[in-house]
């Protein structure tokens, strides 16, 4: 044993990346290749097999719990986003710099690339014995294991307002979930409680186009369509629907920040802010130590209310 | 970052609510919002996709785990409820005030009112796809999707006791978990707890009418419906079918307060007041410090038996 | 709100029970109670609705969380077993004294009865619809909603070992889980983890009769439909069937401690012995404070090993 | 109990092996004939029923929740490897001995032979039953209850291809829930969340052939149905596919393995050899106390970063 944990040592040391940015990036990186790669799986599972080996709620599942298994890869490094509308608002509230962005947002979109392209070659054999191996459009299409399609009855103005809806949502479930003033939920639970909200979202949202809510998740995947066999149709489809789950998301990001700090963010913010100022002016007017157990009681019993 | 901070925290200070039951109360809309948002969201992703992207175990799935979600984001503010009837059992055993069960019973009806508007939004195109857009009665009927609507099989009479033991089984399973005395679960899983008890009655007394078990649920995107397409109609067909849901749960709610009181709440009640009246009684007669470990270990033995 | 404290206090002491006995009997009752009626109801769905509203996932389902559900009702007071089985397992092992076992066998039973009670009572309207109202044998049997019966290919002495080896693999697990030398989960997880064995066992070994595995469960439910209308032939079908889930079961239940004891249990149990033994020697020998962490050093490198 | 507790002590003196490595691997064995026989139960549930009582998300459920049950029951003894393709990935970071290695392999093989074997008596008259009892090949073939086949769609090299991305992905997920320094869940669920792992990999990556990413879950049972009736055809059948289950995974270990310390591994041990070594040096610097707290405000900095 000593022999291998010397070499072990030494790669380790060989390997280290020093840059905390970079090495944030590779984490959020793999946590979306993982997202991806088990949550088009399950979709590629569900097209290949004609429904067999999967349904729409096997898919809602994957996803699901395909995010909490990406989230908890990376998210002692990076904090788990596996996506840059969750990196915006973050930014938006603050708590990011906003320099991660660009770069989470690149490192994401390759995640996703390369998640794809696993699935792809995992399910080579079974995507060339489907009759419609490489359609985009049509009942039997494949594209849509990779990147998300609006159905028939989808137009692109309530395609766009679905995208922004589903990432709203996300947004709001997401930021209470991670609130540092309102902890619902105890320690370590998180990566488990976004699982939940990703599958939520996929039980009532994901009828209209497949639910991205998430622009590096359908970008990186239509990207690599686009390269292994599918064509620059991907793109030009639906008067280019692409753009929706890139940009729709952000904007609902921003509404759904906008809704959680006005219904419950801000006054969660100014009570703890509020409480803070009067026990620091008690403190000043009293300089005594039972002040603070005072103040406490005062809390409590505003609580109690 | 600095001036984002202080423009975040401008923000906040000006939009800041100091009176408490009115934060409490849009909390609660908002977990309502939550709730019906997502589980009249995977009714209409069932009835809308003919099927193909839905069946009644992802409704199941869908209102309880947006149950869980619902109670994460407002729990730490309101409490939680999301359902008068929640509000209710609360008040009857005197762990809340009566006053809030008014305020909470007209913000829970308005969020779920938002909830529904907001998946009649999503789902606008699809909705005027569907063969039956704007029906209330009939295979294809879609005011199903926001209210509930007794199956055929069902009398008026059925359907109020149906409604009755749905909700006295939501109470006590609810009452169990926050019993202060009787503390079954570690801290913070209560929202999960409760999103099982909803999955649970979704699985087994949905048949009948759709299990609302809850008042503002319920009535919320039946007015909303009334408003947006449907009619009148959602009140008067059946026999004013939709007075059940909304006075049936307060009925369930005294029962299943009743029956858990009296087979585990009273007794477990009991034994902390006697234990407590014991020790009080011991620690007169004997005055010293050694008499409290005496009655630990009595009770200890107690338990052992 | 000082009235209504007062109220409460005076039913709270005049229903309290203080005989511990009987109080844990009704603990168990009412757990037992929600177990039958929140998984029988998930029969009575899916039987009731051909399908519609249900499949044989939603009834494993339902079975496996109205056990968690049971037991965190009645778990601090009783201990939540919900099923004589596992009374005559903690009994085995002398962990619950013997004279708890028939006391908690009747009131499981009477549970039992009475949830199924109350699920006949909601499906009232739908069991007249169906075809088969009250059927025990044939295609559209209802007997089946409430107890168990056999499949058309199973003789009697393949039944009588599926009811062996199902109650076997959930003894198993449920010694692990609660086994004090092998605490595998958090406190207070237990009784969702003992929810995932019963849905588990649905999940691989309903096929055959429908995992009764508990001697109550089904003979409460089975009295109840031979007094509300399917007569005595629910115990006079197929051989008297009725008697296998109620005695295979205890001999499923003592094979079950012998393997999980051979296996796992007399190892841990005898470890901890020698552990305590060895550090009572050094403890005589030495007879000074540092061996204790001699002792406690030693356990941990053979644990390292 | 007196009498009752005496002889349970003497029959656990008796039976008590005291050789750590052997009460290891037969923790091991009971294990992984948990897993086996939940997983191939659900299997042969959903096989013989005809789809009736089962279908492809119930064997992914089943595998996932036999998977956590099985670690519950031995982990605290052995770790809960159930495969030894975890054993392998443990050896090869040098935290398992090397010794172990072929010992668990050899007890898991034969936990999964008994696992196999129980489910074949339960299933014994229903196999009977079936119109195609012990077919290896067909439409209705009942060897794939137990081993996995690889679809009609797959080559050998796509399916080699299918089990090496399968095990790489269950190792990424694994590593990261055990990793020492990337501590991503609370203590005791690793059990819960190793099973979501092997759930999302059925959901998304059982259409090839069947996931067994498990040398040790695929050979026990395929030596069963060797002897148990469906005679050397299961070896040899597909150009010996049996190789493919048992030498693709540990392949993809090794992919595991590296892919995880490439992209997190090394970099967090890294980060905690450099505080580790930048405290030292500190301390031999300053000698005093508080370089410890400014050491430790150093890191939370660069935390926050």
């Amino acid at each position: 044993m000593g022999w291998q944990k010397h070499y072990l040592d030494k790669l380790s040391r060989f390997f280290q990346i020093r840059n905390l940015l970079l090495r944030q990036a590779l984490a959020e990186c793999l946590g979306t290749l993982i997202l991806v790669m088990f949550g088009c799986g399950s979709v590629a599972q569900l097209v290949l097999s004609g429904g067999s080996h999967g349904m729409f709620l096997t898919v809602n599942f994957a996803f699901g719990f395909a995010a909490t298994l990406g989230i908890l890869v990376c998210g002692q490094i990076s904090g788990g986003h596996l996506n840059p509308a969750v990196t915006f608002a973050l930014c938006l509230l603050g708590r990011e710099r906003w320099r991660k962005f660009p770069m989470y947002f690149l490192f994401q979109t390759i995640g996703a690339f390369f998640g794809a392209a696993i699935i792809f070659g995992m399910y080579y054999d079974a995507l060339w014995d489907h009759p419609a191996s490489f359609n985009v459009t049509g009942p039997d299409a494949t594209a849509g294991i990779f990147a998300t399609y609006p159905g028939n009855h989808l137009t692109l103005v309530n395609g766009f307002f679905d995208q922004i809806i589903g990432t709203a949502a996300l947004i709001v479930c997401i930021l209470a979930i991670v609130d540092p003033h309102n902890n619902p939920i105890p320690q370590g639970l998180e990566a488990f409680t976004v699982g939940f909200v990703v599958l939520v979202i996929g039980l009532s949202m994901g009828f209209n186009s497949g639910y991205a809510v998430n622009p590096a998740r359908d970008l990186g995947p239509r990207l690599f369509t686009a390269i292994a066999g599918w064509g620059s149709e991907v793109f030009t489809v639906r008067q280019g629907w692409f753009l929706v789950p890139v940009f729709a998301p952000f904007l609902g990001t921003f509404i759904g920040v906008m809704i959680y700090q006005l219904m419950v963010g801000f006054h969660m913010e100014g009570e703890v802010r509020d409480r803070k100022e009067s026990t620091e002016q008690e403190t000043v007017r009293l300089t005594n130590v039972t002040s603070k157990d005072n103040s406490r009681e005062a809390v409590k019993e505003r609580n109690e209310c």
